[in-house]
């Protein structure tokens, strides 16, 4: 169950076929409960295939819908009633919406209470004007810093020390974690459909997920998830101006340092130490005790415990044989 | 004329050479109205040349008096008379000053009154601490977040979602505009002339200008232009920490990653879209259609409907096959 | 004497060897007085040598003690014991760390006062909502922009012009500096000693020095040094979203583009200009007048009068020859 969005309650399979502009195709009344990623899903809920990339993990699905297209419904197992549509992400983008309508916009959280009004204003150490939305719950020994907003749907653990001008919305915070000034954590993510004169915004329904002993450095943005979540490991340290996009998962004990780039829904493994300024493409996945040179541009998966560096990003060793000055 | 920085009332043309240093060549009394870029400045208006590369707009120009240096004044018309200097930069600043004496500095705009106090309480909604200067409009339907400044000179449309923590100054925003949470917008741009002890900072008096339908990611800077305006299209969208320098014009619907960087007056058509943590050189341009792949470095023109990639950025197919793994 | 940080009085050289787990080497009952880097420790001071690369410098010390390895010691002078450890940064994390315990963390200064009720109130031109903490000095004709928080030891000289949204702490600033909006300046670095579940903060002591005439653009980070300071030089102009590392060190008369970044411990020259989104790593020296393209990734060591490009960044001559299109 999500946490954070109110979902509407179930739909008629007929009413979300309209919505994305199929003929009705007259089928026995049934209900839709919800929309979920395509490996979580479950019977009477809905999901998407939009690439053979994920067909594994299609033929094992457990949804009883699926909105995708011709070539890929045959990786649908007869279980899950294919929706065929011309573009997938816009029509899945359509259906979330009538599933969490109010996790398409992020304007301000104008629900929020000065700390001092709050019952939090005993246990926690707080600057001026720190402000505290609707769902928030803040742990032992916590400190917020000045002119901080944490907005609705906020967990916070204990001992953890949030700095100033710093504002969280719809994310989860583990045990000793350190946010540091001006850091923005939770805001929707850049998901959207190219559409003349106005492009469509992609639901986030997702949190982001912060575990303990993480430290998000100065000016950092970490967007939350859209169907998925955005997660940080325990123990992962991050420096100044770091982005993290949408859904993207970061392990446990890694070393991030200023101003990388992750683009959307890229896996990262545990132990992974990467450089300044290195960007991380979307879709695509880094194993474990991988280190990665600043400035490297990585574009496809890299495996365990290797060494890579350049754009783009191949092994250390021939990289600077290639390069050799 | 310009909308936001007082201009002073015209000057003698004696007074200008005076400021730049030219002996008094003896010229009849003349004055001199305002100060524009070479293409847009009218008869009685001063411009400058400081580039062969505007040769031809500058045989077209209707202004009567040109900045310019001794190779340069071979392009002018001969309406328009040549003033001769070593550093013609320099001495733009100079007169851009007298003509401007506002737009050097960026101080904080100290004129700000609570939102609470102010005609935009009723139509606006609001968060705490809002800030709001003079000669600001605010349309319909509007909401602004905690703690966001809007300085002075702002012109804000319809159905405009402004986040918290933002600051806005000297800018036109259009219609169903979005500016995420942190983003700095209208500060004056990086232009200033090399000078020991102290730089000289050249005069920003242009504007930004964000027309309708687009959105601003969160912690994104822009900077207003110096003699032009830096713009952003129509259904533009900007991801996280995109900086964006002064007297950029970016197209209509084009879709901006994350941590890219646009330098001066660098111009970019309609339907571009860019990868995260690309970097645009300045005075450059990119065609309509083109797309850049993340973490390219374009310092070449790029002609339309081009894909490209790499530093320097060059075609897709190029850059794969040179780089195969 | 470090003016900011509290140092504890002199300890027990034994009290020391037992925090970094050495057996008690029983020699005589010495004090050591403070701890510093190995140019400047002075007798009866302890210090640390973790590279060879400053073996020359460890052969001149006047520490009486050093932090250092079994293939380092015998770079020391007679005078200076050798405290033989396994891993000499984190030994020296935790002696530091005797020393000055309040240098680990950063929470917010809750301290602070508005301004309004401040002696700064009548000297200085201030916004809505400025904080300031106890041990700041502001010099004559300075302002400060709304929400800025001015945390305890900061030291600000005449005619600077602080932006809004700003942070600073633990910072020496000149005069006629100007620090634009969000800008975060003297926080703790991203020093640490990687450790499971749970990293070991270095403590950091240093400062954030900025020099006469300087300019810091928007959202911008400087962090403080560890045992060293963070300096930038004079007249030395940075554009938006430049991120400094600790310890780094830029000269006079320096032009750095938006969204540079400097790894910790940089040495930059004097009359250095850097194009926007280059890279520099990390204990690296960069002499004076060299000319660094924008987007370069620099990794070596660059000498005066250089002009570099790419990554790794090699002479621009050679580069465009290579990547000739």
């Amino acid at each position: 169950m999500n946490p954070f969005f109110k979902k509407n309650p179930p739909f008629l399979l007929s009413k979300v076929i309209s919505k994305i502009g199929l003929k009705n195709i007259n089928i026995s009344k049934k209900y839709i409960n919800d929309i979920k990623e395509i490996n979580i899903a479950k019977k009477n809920e809905i999901t998407f295939l939009h690439s053979s990339k994920y067909s594994d993990i299609a033929a094992k699905t457990n949804a009883s819908f699926c909105i995708t297209n011709l070539k890929l419904e045959k990786f649908l197992p007869k279980t899950c009633l294919p929706l065929i549509v011309k573009n997938v992400l816009l029509s899945t983008a359509k259906v979330t919406e009538m599933f969490y309508p109010n996790a398409i916009n992020d304007e301000f959280d104008y629900s929020v209470s000065n700390i001092s009004k709050t019952l939090f204003k005993k246990k926690t150490k707080y600057g001026e004007n720190v402000l505290i939305g609707k769902n928030v719950s803040i742990g032992k020994n916590c400190s917020i810093g000045h002119n901080s907003i944490i907005e609705k749907n906020v967990l916070i653990g204990n001992n953890c020390t949030i700095g100033s001008n710093v504002i969280i919305r719809n994310s989860l915070i583990g045990n000793n974690v350190s946010v540091l000034d001006s850091s923005i954590i939770g805001k929707k993510g850049f998901g959207f459909f190219p559409n003349k004169p106005q492009n469509i915004r992609y639901p986030h329904i997702g949190l982001v997920i912060i575990k303990d002993n993480s430290e998000i450095g100065s000016g950092c943005t970490i967007d939350r998830g859209s169907l998925s979540n955005t997660e940080i490991g325990k123990n992962t340290f991050l420096d100044n101006q770091v982005h993290i996009a949408h859904n993207v998962k970061i392990g446990d004990n890694c070393m991030i340092a200023g101003q990388v780039g992750f683009a959307g829904s890229a896996i990262i493994g545990n132990n992974v130490m990467i450089g300044g300024q290195a960007g991380i493409s979307g879709h695509l996945k880094i194993g474990n005790n991988v280190q990665i040179a600043g400035g490297s541009g990585v574009i496809n998966d890299i495996s365990d415990n290797s060494k890579v560096m350049g754009y783009p990003a191949k092994s250390v060793k021939v990289f600077l044989k290639e390069n050799r000055q």
